[in-house]
Parts: structure tokens; sequence; C-alpha cells
């Protein structure tokens, strides 16, 4: 069966966005240092269509390896549109992911406000579910084959899956940086305590990739 | 010069102690899941005067490393004698490390009540410092010799340092567990951001160990 993993770039005081956050500034006032690993990287700019970039060792293998082992995601209705603004001011607006989105896969977007499917070039199509978490997944599974399912956050819906027990593997990208706040990825809605095992971990100049498996 | 050094073992999602902490329980409900990995080893076992324990690569090294290289030490009051009760009934009580406390050097507790040094076996001195951190972290200089010292905590005491330039290294050891709820390594008093320069990054089976300079 499909597993459900979490990738997710956070600061070493555990934030993953820093604070305020606007819809031109989703990640925050300095929040973009999270991902500064990933900006330069090759296989993380072919998969959002820009040139360039770097094979830097190991950070590289590890966003292709998160990328061709995805076949379908999930995403909570901020992720796909920020704010609730433009979504609610017009129900079909298009949100930010632009014409060619980066999932290459089928998206299920968790929502309260029904709407059709949204089809973008490069495989991506956006699904709307307004029916729950467990609902989305399921429709995930169905749709990533023999690959895994990309759980692409924001915070609230990573919770969310984490506490319903959900959750099967979550590798922190851990960037030293302290934040000082903003959004933390564990907000202390987990419950506690949760036992994880210590599946993998790679060092590399900028971040440390820290993969566990959430015990059962 | 020596250098100022935080070791703690913390939950991946960021706390140093358990919630409902009182005298007899420190660490909290369930807290003691933090240092699970180092009761069991050798080198933690001679430190506290207690038989047994493995040599477990890398872990049992890391703590030797840290144990040797240490001249003095730093903690807050509440390191000292736990909550305040027992201090402020008898000013003199005698806190809760025994005749022959784990430090093996000099130590420096930060306080607001005068007292006298107290002299243990062992090489274990405690000083009351009244007047601030930058004097503790003085007097522990010069009593460290050509060793570091070590800042042995808590959570307000370390952020105090760091939030005051003071830490020069952190090294964290992660523990693969989310406690939910407890004392927070990070409370956000930071003076953000604060770039760290990842130095080290040691895993073995069930706890990683995160090592950073603090970038000036």
């Amino acid at each position: 069966m499909p597993k459900l993993k979490l990738d997710v770039s956070m600061s070493l005081d555990g934030y993953i966005a820093a604070p305020d956050q606007t819809l031109e500034d989703p990640l925050g006032k300095g929040g973009m240092r999270l991902h500064e690993w990933l900006f330069g990287l090759k296989s993380f700019r072919e998969q959002h269509g820009l040139e360039g970039g770097e094979r830097r060792s190991p950070d590289d293998e590890i966003v292709a390896e998160i990328t061709r082992g995805i076949g379908a995601v999930v995403m909570g209705r901020k992720m796909f549109s920020g704010g609730a603004g433009a979504w609610e001011s017009d129900p079909n607006a298009d949100a930010w992911w632009g014409d060619d989105p980066p999932f290459h896969a089928p998206v299920f977007v968790l929502t309260h406000h029904q709407r059709a499917p949204l089809v973008k070039q490069g495989g991506t199509t956006f699904h709307f579910v307004t029916d729950g978490i467990g609902s989305a997944l399921e429709q995930a599974r169905s749709a990533a084959g023999d690959k895994d399912i990309s759980l692409a956050g924001g915070a609230a819906v990573a919770q969310q899956y984490l506490a319903a027990g959900l959750l099967d593997e979550l590798q922190i990208h851990v960037a030293p940086v302290l934040l000082g706040g903003g959004v933390r990825l564990f907000g202390g809605t987990v419950p506690a305590p949760l036992e994880l095992e210590a599946e993998r971990v790679i060092a590399s100049q900028g971040v440390t990739h820290l993969r566990f498996r959430v015990a059962r």
C-alpha cells in the first residue's frame, strides 16, 4: 500500500515558516532561509521547470529520490491558495501554482468548498476533497499506484494526519538556524508520547536530513 | 579561551523535559525517555559513580568526549535544587546532587540568594553567583583552565546565554520521540534569526547527535 510521507524543511528551533506570513510572502519574513539548501539544486529546479542548478551531493539525490517516489499529493487548502482572501472572494481562483505546477501528479486539496477538478499541465490535477483527511488519503492511495503519497502540508494538516495515526514516514530537513518564531511543525497537538524510529540520517553542508518511521 | 558549550537531549518536537515536572520527577512525566540513550552507557555510569553499562559506539565516545573536555560548569538555580520549595524554606538545602556529584569540577550556580561555596567529594564545588550570567561565565572561565565550560541548563538559562551571544557551541542529542508538551529548549526568546554552523552529525541506534557552532 502507498505510504503517506511528510518531507519538510525545519529550523533547529522547530519552525517551518517564519513570522509575518503574507500572500506574497507565504514563508514569512526570512522563511526562505529554510529552503536555501533546496533552491540551488538541479533536481529541485528541474521539478519546477527552471534551468541551471548544481548536482550537489547528497542533497540532490535526496530531492530526486523524493520526487521519483511520489504518485499523489495531499495538501491543505492554504497550501493550495495561501491566505483565505483570494479563495473566498473567487472560489475558482487559480491559487499560486501557475500553469505547470511542480507536482506532476494528482493533488488532493482539503477544503470546505466543493469545486470541480482543476487540470494543469505536466500531469498535475487538483482535486478538491470536502469530506475529511481520511477520504483525501483514500483517494490519494487509489491514485498513487505503486508509488507513495506526499503530504505537502501545512503544519495543521500534518498534525492532523500525525494525530490520526495516518502518517507513515517523516523526513525533516533541519536548517542550521534559529528563527525564534513563526509556524511550528509540532504545535503540541500530537497525542504524546509518540515513538518514532530513526531510519536514516544524512548530513551535508547546509542541512541535515533526518528520516523517521512512525512507530505503530 | 574556554568555550561555553551546551549539551542537551531533546525530543524531535523540541522538548528537553516532559509535562508535569515535580521535585521528585524533575524531567516530567515520561521525560526520562529523552535520556534513555544515555543511562546504559559505561561512560555515563562511571561519571555518576555507577557500575556496569556498555561501551556502545558511538554514543559512549561522545559522552566521554564531553566529560573529558569540561573544566567548569554553569547552571541555573533550579537545575541545582529543583523547584523553589526546598531552597527557599532552607537556603542551605543540599539540592539533589548528593555527596559525590557527577560534575567533578567547579559549578557556578546562578541565584538571587548569597551563599558560601559548598564543597563536595570528587572535585565538585558549588559556587553561588548573584551578579548575573556574565559574571558566572567569567568566573567559570577563570576556573576552567585549558578546558571548556558546560552550560548545564535549564532551558531559561540556556536561552539567556544564547540571547546574550555568549554561547559558543550547541550539541543536541535528538531522541526519536514526540513528547507533545513540556519544557521547550527554544521558547522563542532568541533574537532571530540566529545562524548556526553545523559542525558534526553522528547518528546511532536511538539518538542523533547534532553539533553546531553559534555564528558570530
